[in-house]
């Protein structure tokens, strides 16, 4: 009988980079885990990435388990159809890098390379906080905005690879600029960055004592955690802003319900560590602002369940469905 | 030989009730036609369209043609996955109407019901303007918005049937109320009747003298018919105008390009017909609101091809579609 083989799932984020390999029998059970540093520059991120895999790889090994033939990348930037990173912000230095056609030249195996928050929807759907439905949208609000959206169990990558780039959709003609270029973006309302933008004004408008007081006395020093923090305790300020700030959420949230029609919504990302405090008021405030409530299915609006591991598990899954996918191809062919 | 059966593709809408049967091995034959007003009410609305089908079978059976089997149902109206209409503004007297299950018992045949968006948008991507790609979505301006989506060469329907809502995505949270509800919604931008509001604004503000001439020298009179007919004849207001209003329809498409990113948008519905004068400001604008213009291939915004006709056509292809199915499935079981 040939020896096991394994996936390993990879999350490129800008900070950290981080490589798990599951047990595909039991995907809560983790056999490898290795981190490091993002570094700057395309050919740099991909030799960091060679080497996470091959050092969970050797944790393998050390078990006795067989090698890594497949490695899933969820990369935070625009991932083309090739596995490309075609534009990448939040990655000092990369920009149109081909991403998967290095990797697997390097590592001499099959890769998937999709959108961060592409693969973290594909967590959640498949073994988070969506199991068991069919159409879903994963919401992750941290310092900006990132989706991804499974319509009738599909995960959708759209024309180019680009589909789920719901940060960056235009909610207010009036707004901030965003560093998009555009103004206005529900990125600029409804991030972490947009929530400490709400209790600044309030700060300065001298509604929100507590929160400054949370901040070591400057205005300008609130960060969106303040508010979370005095939320927590009660704070009317808090609350009240944290209420202004679930009617942004709720209007994009609003925006691609309407558009897709999900069961279920499920909200990510830092601030969904908030949990019930921003979660009620965004449901109470989408029902306003959904198209036809009262005629469809009440849509749920639930905290995501795989926390900051989701992209590393989701770009598992993928490359893990991957093998099986080439498995099913290369039996078919057999027969 | 069994004699060859046809399928029957109705659009209902919210003045005129129409009936199509075309030649499936040339869809661009038409074999029969019927038309009647759309009566009050969900039971009268049931019984003229059996009216129209009945009409078309006697067309088809006098020039000697097979029976209808199949009957397509394009309703102006939010439609479950059970062919229910379970609201339609536009359809007075309707309200959680079971009209597939009502046109099934009463035809004796099978019945489809979708959204009249959902069906003409399938239209435009078998026969019309979007052939030939996987990923598209339609657009139509009329007096309301009606949208919808194809992903990966899937018509999306979403949990409930209700996907590709667009019309009702909140753009602008300070833009004037909507009839849903709410305030802002695209519909209310980017419709004719958005395209009539901008006008009477122009008007008023002395800035649009040739309308004002157009509409009979009443301000309040200008619609949006007198901005394209202005452009057409090379009026700078009227050029104006139909730039700025541009700039509302870029918004809502860029909108939802970031979130679904499909490779073609088609135009449709009665604003359409402005043409080149208004789809050619309407790229301008949408190449600097959709989220890393330069690294994607562009989007073709596109004019529909199927006029009028794209629900009944798409009615009918859905209707052709379902007979397709069941066949295959009915020839699969007894394989």
């Amino acid at each position: 009988m040939p020896e096991r083989a394994y996936a390993a799932g990879v999350d490129l984020g800008g900070t950290k980079i981080l490589a798990h390999v599951f047990d595909p029998d039991e995907p809560s059970r983790r056999l490898a885990e290795v981190r490091c540093d993002t570094p700057r520059g395309g050919e740099q991120i991909a030799s960091a990435i060679v080497g996470v895999v091959e050092a969970a790889a050797g944790q393998l090994d050390e078990q006795g388990l067989g090698p890594v033939t497949a490695v899933g990348v969820g990369a935070a930037g625009l991932v083309d159809a090739h596995g490309s990173l075609r534009y990448a912000p939040n990655l000092p230095g990369v920009i149109e890098f081909p991403l998967r056609h290095t990797l697997a030249t390097r590592l001499g195996v099959d890769v998937v390379v999709e959108n961060d928050a592409t693969a973290a929807t594909w967590a959640e759907f498949q073994v988070g906080a969506a199991q068991g439905c069919r159409d879903m949208v994963l919401v992750t609000l941290g310092t900006g905005i990132g989706a991804g959206i499974v319509a009738g169990g599909v995960l959708q990558r759209g024309a180019n690879g680009f589909a789920g780039e719901l940060g960056h959709m235009l909610v207010d003609p009036a707004g901030p600029p965003c560093p998009c270029g555009r103004r206005g973006c529900w990125e600029r309302m409804a991030s972490g960055s947009g929530l400490g933008r709400l209790a600044r004004d309030a700060a300065h408008a001298g509604r929100a004592d507590h929160l400054v007081a949370l901040a070591g006395g400057d205005p300008d020093a609130v960060r969106g955690e303040h508010v979370g923090d005095a939320a927590a305790v009660g704070d009317p300020d808090g609350v009240r802003i944290l209420g202004d700030f679930a009617w942004w959420v709720a209007v994009g949230i609003a925006n691609v319900v309407n558009m897709v029609d999900p069961e279920v919504v499920v909200v990510g990302g830092g601030l969904s560590g908030i949990g019930e405090l921003l979660l009620s008021p965004v449901r109470s405030h989408f029902d306003g602002l959904v198209m036809a409530t009262e005629h469809r299915r009440p849509v749920r609006i639930v905290r995501a369940e795989l926390g900051p591991e989701a992209g590393s598990v989701g770009a598992w899954l993928l490359a893990t469905d991957h093998v099986a996918e080439s498995a099913r191809r290369v039996g078919g062919a057999a027969e």
